[in-house]
């Protein structure tokens, strides 16, 4: 689905507030801001051939119109949806839609947190779930999603 | 509310991923895009007497947008909110403020997916609901609006 | 399944109360006798190539025996079970084990009335549900299921 | 965190269908439009030496973006999120992100309302909350926020 | 509705078991015939001017027929729906299209029995209910019944 | 437990805005004021040999109190303790601790109203319930309760 | 209860659908008749001294009146009430009544379908319950049956 | 239903422990005693023209009593029950029968406290409810209820 | 909190129904009576130097003035607060605002008993809870009081 | 799966405190002991031809490993894991894992006990369940598995 | 059931996780170690003439195992079978088998704690529990049992 | 708490059924054994300066005595309960009372499974989850918790 040249192309998409990472409740999600986070995706990619793009919004139709544009222009993806991941069945619909396989992931232990924050509603349609691991979790998520794009 | 010359105005709003109609999950929603089924109502919209106008939005926002500027400019409305159907208090609320009759169509029959699916939010504002008969319900839908509009 | 001369063979069930039509409370109801439908759906059916039957009954055990009856003797079936629609677990079992495909109908918006009316036990096994365009929402159901059938 | 030329400063955000005041079911919401009760709050602000800012936005992230851009711009916050103050997880990561003080104003008395209208998802980050006093809530908001901040 | 002559026409309906009174259970249901209650029914009818009719059905459709059959031919009606009291919709349809006013009636106390004795379905459309008071309670009913008819 | 001279002895118990009977929501509750019932109460004592004793209360802990009280001073009693009993387990505790046979009585039709209205919580420990019979509910159940102690 | 000449009455009772048994779902319900199952319980029958009569009924009401008919006319019964299983507080209101020891067969796994097949509102009555066995079940039950009431 | 001379007369009826304020939990309550919002509440009366009574109970039946006590003596009330107002039928339904428009007013934010207390079962029949506003929700209780009853 | 010569001062505080101990159903509340348990306690205080108040209340409202007025009076209560133990906030909110610490004391398992009574609305507050141990929990609940306050 | 020679090989595990059949609970559970069952089943083995091995543990992990040990050394198996019966995921992932066909037995109809023991955890991994027979029912299992096993 | 020379015998037995006391989170459990708290034990035991054994276990089957063993070697027990309390049906059933009375005992307040802390499913089974007075409970239900068997 | 030499002491425990990885449902959980992780991680540890220790246990108390054993012995443990993890309260309370930080691994998406796994009992504990990743998921968390232990 991806020529050599251009390698695995993973689209890395975020939700509502995660631009106001580094500044928002710090204890809860960290120091790392959200272009920090990409930096370092983007070296994790070069090492491991992957190609990323990077969106952010603030609205759930935004994130819809985010996952349908992935159709012919991703391979894989990596999602955290923010709060719409506890609620949106939209987003669930365009990531099944799209048949783009991805991996969830959220900087808290949403486990450790409010009883809403426990109900995950697109992680059935996902590879697999990381949270709680700060930004390594991304990190994680693209290698395991590359790992198997390639087998 | 119609001046004979252009007839019955009815609007067909639809929300989130039914823009993928034809290529999305087509076992569950059918080949026929979204163009198609515009198509069809425009022919039976021309047999009967009514004139259409097609609104689609991924976000609830533009939705309750759409909803809202119907007043004045239809005489019934035909919702397709997809995911937000099963949600949407505020596409509910605007459906109750704008007092324009509207028709509930699914092209999958609800009843028979996810639990979740089973819950019709905007349901109980309107005349009735359709679902399951594919592309085939909007134009029922649109028969027994004009109808009732009539009667 | 139905040879050229008799057309396509359609039964219509109907469950208990529903031969009050017209007297029962008609602000929900409509002022339609059964009789009314039937002939208008006999109207609709000689148009379009279809055969009609119809059945009324009160008792749930005489609707599972009027199901069971369509074996070999019907191509589909339009079926409002009435108040039994929202628990009758014993018809669902009838109308699965026939695999005669149908389409629910209820003549009022059962997503607007009373909590136990939301729960439809046998919109699972159906093509799919119309509720609320009154006595068109038989008519609906007949051409849906003929084009279905021919498809 | 504000000047004593400007007075205090008060953002006053309202929600989906807001826009719709004055028409929209005035026996539940009145006849005062958005505009009149805006009008009010400036009188008010002068009286008590508070500038006023006012955002209306049908969207879910719509809000979300409004709320992010009080950081740094409002010392406190009006906020009627509408139909969204039932459900929305996404408005409140951004109202704790932000950390103004705000107080939650619905014009109707919510608990009297259906079930689903008696769920507050944002009041516990709230100072407070005031519903069913119509414009005046907006007024009394103004007030004891200002008297809070001053305190 | 009802002449001089024959006095005002109360029915008597008693669904599934209530036959096997006098042996089933007496220590719950007592040892009373339903022959007996009909006897005792018929003595307080003739003391106050009200004309009896009787029927025992252990079905729910035949329930709903008779019901049904009440229409013109009572005034008011007495009902002990055994364990179709708890759960049936469609009695409870019936009863409510026939407009007939009726009293519920149980022989034993069902808020002292088992949890699924304690829904009373049908109890929403009636008059009022007596329970736990074993024959006597239907001569109550009887008397209630008559003194509202005549208010 | 009683002798010839006095008569069974059946106190009467109501609590909470009984006394506003005859002008509280006369079209739920009726237009008897309780006074009136206690005189039509008196009137059936003397006709069936039972001496009535009276208490109104709006307290539960006053109730519990004016229950405990029939220990030794009354054969059987009624019981109306109106909000309370849909909630006093103290209440049931004294009625179950004073081995006392009560019938319980409500004036209109705790089936037909607010869901909370429908949970009995005292119902499990009398003989049985009459409810939605207005003022000849108590009638009923001092004739039933006699009936019962003299048998 | 039982002579030595006519050995031990067992009346096995099936429910609604189970006349449909070879032809229903074989996956499920295997491709043995009812008639077959009748077959082999007969030779059983005739094995271990057991009379054996059959009913089989798709109404609830018809059902609760075969029950009551095995009063004095059977020692023992087996039953497979099918979808009423699950509902039927009537049915099992008659076998309390009747007061004749009951093993209940089920030709499937019910804990292994759908939710609304795992609540068994007979078993509680019952002597013990048999599901899964496919038509094994009756022939254990009947053996488990005879040799109880030996004992 | 007030002269010109005495005002509008207001009655503030405080329930539960509200007594101990000031010294109570103050980080929840504030450190204002009931007695110093008397005060301000009466400079508010008389600026604005109302009369105020004031009450402090307890006990539930307590307050049942001082709310009958408001027909004829009071034009408008305003309510902080404490803990009852989470759990008191009989509170309301006294409230209901006196037909004396009144607000519901809350020290703290109930929305941000234990689950118990987010259930406000006064507040359907109340004209509003402010919250978590401390003293001030008292005031601006007054001002709303008296501009309501001279609107 | 206690000088040397009273020694600890604890309250004793029975709530409804209590009062009838010895002769209210003694298989479960056993033949003490509330004055052989204040012997009892007496003799314990002297042995371990805690000086005893006793108080016994039906009423929640009389609770709660009770609970008030142990501020500056008490160092220590035993609380048994009957049938509100499983329900009054009120109660719980007033021990919450005294800090005074308690023990809570059942004389019946309340986890063996109707699933009303294992709510325990007032232990979140307790130190611990005693229950099953009759008369002599109070004991246990007294000496491990004074123990605690003594360390 | 199994030679000639040794026959089938059926494997009866049973749970926690099954080994003290015979003295526990005997008017549940019975008089006969597990080793008086197991002589049973060997007798009942010897005539179909299977050979049988016996377990019985009281811990969850052991039951784990029991259920591990039957791949390859049993052709099925007859499982009653007593209380886990109710819980056990870990013993159904087991049974799961090792594909070995196992009906479910309960000496006690668990649907006529506590509410926790209607839960069947393990059942749906299961062919059927058999309860209520006491020992027959292990016997009737193993004809049936063995029947299923030849067919 | 305990000679005169060996005195009554208790078994006090421990749950998963007690081996740990002392050094598992002191500020819940307290710094004593389960060795203070059996050497405690003893010399209360001495002194009441009760002779004590010790038991701790992390798993459940070795739970019901030594639970088993108490058969005919003790008179009474004691258990604290720590988060097993909150869900072991197979501790519950080996104590219910054996017939020894027994006390349960919490150190912590379990009421004060998460919500799955507060289901009790030992303790229906038990004589009385104890919870939230640490080391001092294991000697109250000491006493306490002790107490009774000699009673 | 690790020095120089030996690196970082990473344990990983394995529970229930994970012994059986590479033939238990290759579809669900990969055809990687057990040893083939361990291989796997070893590898890792060594590059990243951590020691490994494994231990895998199909017992719930031998779990418990596993996680108690890391106290002093390990720096950070890689966790995957297997089923217990959707109850195991006993081993949260050891995971806990070691204080020392885990990551929770699942191999299968467990979001995508039966309700019943969707519950994670120990997770609030964790640092993280990782679930779905398969083998990679181990050493995620392995490098993930070096990283934290470092930091």
């Amino acid at each position: 689905m991806s020529d050599g040249r251009s390698g695995i192309r993973i689209a890395v998409i975020n939700g509502p507030n995660l631009n106001l990472l580094g500044s928002r409740e710090p204890e809860i999600y960290g120091s790392a801001t959200l272009a920090d986070i990409e930096t370092r995706l983007r070296t994790v990619g070069t090492e491991i051939g992957a190609t990323l793009t990077f969106v952010q919004e603030n609205g759930e139709g935004a994130l819809v119109d985010a996952v349908q544009q992935l159709m012919g222009a991703a391979d894989g993806a990596i999602i955290n949806a923010g709060a719409y991941s506890h609620s949106s069945l939209a987003i669930r619909d365009a990531l099944v839609a799209i048949r783009v396989p991805f991996v969830e992931v959220h900087l808290s232990n949403v486990h450790a947190r409010e009883p809403e924050r426990r109900q995950l509603v697109l992680a059935s349609a996902a590879i697999g779930v990381i949270c709680g691991l700060g930004a390594y979790g991304y990190e994680a998520a693209l290698r395991a999603l590359v790992q198997r794009l390639r087998a």
